[in-house]
């Protein structure tokens, strides 16, 4: 029996379970045909292309789950190539069947997922509401009234209503987030450059992304992780750095004074306030930072130069089609006509003056912590008001690609009317896997559920852990630790303190002579038993471990040390000769109490 | 008795030896009044201000050499402000008097130089031939009819003419490079926001470079130590990221086919082919690469959408004052006024598909060794033609900046009829202290004297050495030896072999058990003797050297190692618990013996 929501581990325990490919398909074509939503899909793969593409699959790759998208269904947003389907951005004049993939579906198809169909959009990505589509307005999978959100609506809504595991939507100011959080879902927006553009229609080509829609942050990153890395082909292509965030004592940045701004919406209002007390509850450190130059880069998206990256993207459409397109995307569109050289160069100046100033305000917080959207509307709303009601929905996502940041949306809850609200972590460039679990416990700690079902307990096999690859562990017994002379060498270089604890008892400590300033020396001897010697475990980024052992004046070297609990990490050793004369002092139980025992 | 040519070492060498500020001030003023060029400077430093400022430096720092650039005499072009001399970027009516000095004065000042006076330009920094000034046409100090190079002309005369120590211009199309060669000097540009632009009048605010006019490599890189550093007032001021280069084994990029342009010059193309000589010469492996998508790339600063920068640098004054410009500056200003926003945005992703396929030419070479410029014109003929010679000149200095790299212009000797050619070191972003020790080596090479002083040695004391900041060097002694099983843990992360050696005589060299790959053991035994023990150094950069020593298991570490020269690394260490029961293989004289020996 299928749970509602197609969420990779579900799928994968009944792949485990004997399911195959052919059964969640032929699941995924019945849920599809009962859909209410007219709305979802431009074009659906069609059910034998479908059943197609799992016997494929199970001829080709026959083990389950041997794959790491074995058999794993997944929507297309419509303005991203998929062979064998047209691409339409949503016009149906500018449709065109492309002959390759997308780089980022090709390299989700050769993980073994299946395209279930292409998803409808706001015109050319232009809008985060959904209504801007001769295909009718997807709709909240929580209350037809209600916008989905867009541009990336159909996408969103496939995975929220269990037609698909995850979806591809795109993100230029906020498409990948906002109908996230109208559909109850996560919304992974990565670093921009991080998944190749490679065979996307173009919204906004310096500052677009791929995004993916999933029913949890373990699924969104995993999923992304599939479908990222450099791509020649695209010249905004990156490769990836990736940046660590620290492992403990997370500084999280929330809204200040008249920068919380909602609308009126009190219920979304509360729901963030909800989102800052489990943030608190999980341990992170609640920072106000100031919104305003966020906030006056964000208006750069639309008021100032970039909306001419949309006119190029269409120019030569635009001059023979301008009746084919949605009017309010038209009129944005041919707003960038009058724009010259001169603005665009003024706008490129004003958004680095703003990016300083909002450096001061990353010095104050490790990530961001704000609504996704303020407030929600109906459909009927939208239409009547489309310019203005959009631009506000955007208030807090503009800016994320502008500022070259990384993005994550997840639930934080419901109103009162049963309509969802959601959050968003934000930080730096290529923190996009350090964002992950603390993105991933928020979500967890706020219990809502996974898409349409609110009561799904969130699968503890997609529980995202502090990734082990970014910081390296050093365990210091002396001049190191904290309040010691030598302790600057590590919070120097953004070291952070993990934990104090002991060695293993089979440890001996030794007061190295004639040393500056004065150092003790760490031996095992296998057999000896004691009490162990007090240590602290410190975390460095690599490349400042490898300048403070470089700094490691000689007898000291840095090998691996046992600690009480049995793991073993990096840490202080000395050579043997050095402790041929040198006086023990073991039974004091470490460095700390040597120098205050007066010896 | 001064030497012709005012370098750092000379001078600090005299004040060593008791001379003054006043008697370095008293000489420039001489000279500056001896000299035959008119046109080197818009605004001199009046006598009477350079002999107060050597006196109030004398009184607030009477120790010689007691600042880093102590009574060290500098000009400054017309285009950066320094306070008490008005700036007018080569343009009477736009005239104004700043308050402050820009911070890259500010800092030089700060750090003990004077200023001499405010150096002549092409108006606007709209040049690289010095003609376009109504203060008229500096020389070359070599011949008086050639061109002195521009834009940043007087600044380059006034260091080769032995006016000063150093010189700030400014480099967005190579206006720091080209004049450099025309009057044998070093020119540094560094990498685009190294140095910061607040008080600087923008050419092209995004790519705009303040440089360093020096007599040698060592002297200019000493200078923008001073200079450098993050400025948050400066929107486009970045952190420095040194990036390093190889340490031995240089792959030198050079140009090829029909890339290869001089425009008939046979004598600059001989200077560059004496140039690739040396490089070989010095060790350096050379590489022909493609320069067809640097050429294209530099196209884009004057025939794309950057000129456009220059009109909204001036736009205001230029409304008003269209009459005060020089006519070929402003015809090339004006030439972006029917410039689009849409056409910035289409420049900008021609010029991030050309990085891309720059990107692949990278992979062949660490540096790019390229003329400076392909040959020189007379005032006369660059007069008659301003346009097209000018473009001539540019032609291999004008892709740097907007592709992000740091260079050094070097001189490269003479042509024939005595005009001095020069060769640029291009190299990526945040290479500017790795490429110094191969620019002063190729520099030295050349023998080309300093400026006007053909005959002159380089000093001794501003010897570039290849900085020690960058890789971390460590001392293998087992399986990660060139060969062994490990080895590809120093090679994957771009380690490279520095040297084969031995260690002190006081090491002993163990088998350990139970260890896969079979590892060695090395420990110190003070006042042991043996014959020491075959290490290989490899180098490393700090983040990969940091992972590296994260994964060494148990018992081993790194330590320090003591080489046969009697100098210290990291390098493995051992345990001594684990060598309790372990065979001893010393007299072998290392592992490679040791597996070789069959025991």
């Amino acid at each position: 029996m299928l749970p509602t929501i197609l969420d990779l581990s579900s799928l994968r325990a009944a792949y485990a379970a004997g399911m195959t490919p052919i059964d969640i398909i032929e699941a995924v074509i019945a849920r599809r045909a009962a859909s209410k939503d007219p709305a979802i899909f431009i074009t659906p793969t069609p059910d034998d292309d479908l059943r197609a593409a799992a016997r494929a699959l199970m001829a080709n790759a026959p083990e389950p789950n041997s794959l790491p998208l074995w058999g794993i269904p997944f929507a297309v947003k419509d303005n991203i190539d998929a062979a064998g389907l047209p691409t339409t951005a949503g016009c149906p004049a500018y449709a065109y069947s492309p002959q390759r993939d997308a780089t980022v579906v090709a390299r989700l198809k050769a993980a073994g997922a299946i395209v279930i169909g292409k998803t409808n959009l706001d015109q050319f990505a232009t809008g985060l509401n959904g209504t801007r589509s001769p295909h009718g307005a997807p709709r909240s999978v929580f209350d037809a009234d209600y916008i989905s959100g867009g541009s990336s609506s159909g996408s969103a809504v496939t995975v929220a209503a269990g037609l698909a595991t995850f979806a591809l939507g795109t993100d230029t100011a906020g498409s990948g987030r906002v109908p996230a959080a109208f559909n109850n879902l996560v919304g992974i927006k990565p670093t921009p450059g991080l998944l190749p553009n490679t065979g996307v229609v173009p919204a906004c080509r310096s500052v677009d992304c791929v995004t993916i829609f999933a029913a949890t942050v373990g699924d969104g990153i995993a999923i992304r992780h599939v479908a990222e890395g450099f791509d020649a082909a695209d010249a905004f292509s990156r490769e990836a750095k990736p940046v660590s965030l620290p492992v403990s004592g997370l500084r999280i940045g929330v809204l200040d004074g008249a920068e919380r701004e909602f609308f009126g919406d009190a219920s979304v209002e509360r729901l963030y306030d909800q989102a800052i007390e489990r943030a608190k509850a999980l341990g992170a450190t609640i920072v106000p930072f100031d919104y305003a130059p966020f906030r006056e880069a964000a208006a750069l998206l639309y008021d100032g130069p970039w909306v001419a990256e949309r006119l190029a993207a269409v120019e030569g459409f635009l001059a023979t089609n301008a009746h084919d397109f949605d009017p309010t995307v038209r009129a944005i569109i041919e707003g960038a006509k009058g724009k010259t050289a001169v603005d665009a160069f003024n706008g490129r100046y004003r958004l680095e003056e703003l990016r300083r100033k909002t450096e001061l305000e990353w010095k104050k917080a490790d990530i961001l912590l704000l609504p996704t959207t303020p407030t929600t509307y109906k459909v009927a709303d939208m239409l009547a008001n489309p310019i203005v009601l959009n631009g506000r929905l955007g208030r807090y996502t503009n800016f994320a690609n502008l500022l070259d940041c990384a993005a994550i949306a997840v639930p934080a809850g419901f109103s009162d009317n049963g309509l969802p609200g959601g959050v968003m972590l934000v930080s730096h460039a290529f923190t996009d896997d350090a964002l992950a679990p603390f993105a991933d416990a928020l979500h967890r700690a706020a219990a809502s559920g996974m898409g349409i079902d609110r009561n799904a307990v969130l699968p503890e096999t997609s529980r995202v852990v502090v990734p082990d690859g970014g910081l390296i562990e050093i365990a210091v017994v002396g001049a190191h630790l904290s309040g010691m002379p030598l302790n600057h060498e590590l919070t120097g270089p953004g070291g952070r303190l993990v934990k104090a604890c002991r060695t293993a008892g089979d440890y001996r400590l030794y007061v190295l002579p004639n040393t500056t300033p004065p150092k003790p020396g760490l031996v095992r001897e296998p057999g000896y038993k004691a009490q162990g010697l007090e240590v602290e475990v410190w975390a460095l980024p690599a490349d400042a471990f490898g300048r403070f052992v470089q700094k490691i004046p000689s007898p000291l070297g840095i090998g691996k040390v046992v600690l009480d609990d049995g793991s073993s990490v990096s840490g202080f050793l000395c050579e043997a000769h050095a402790i041929s004369e040198a006086r023990e002092i073991t039974d004091l139980g470490g460095w700390r109490a040597y120098l205050g025992s007066g010896r």
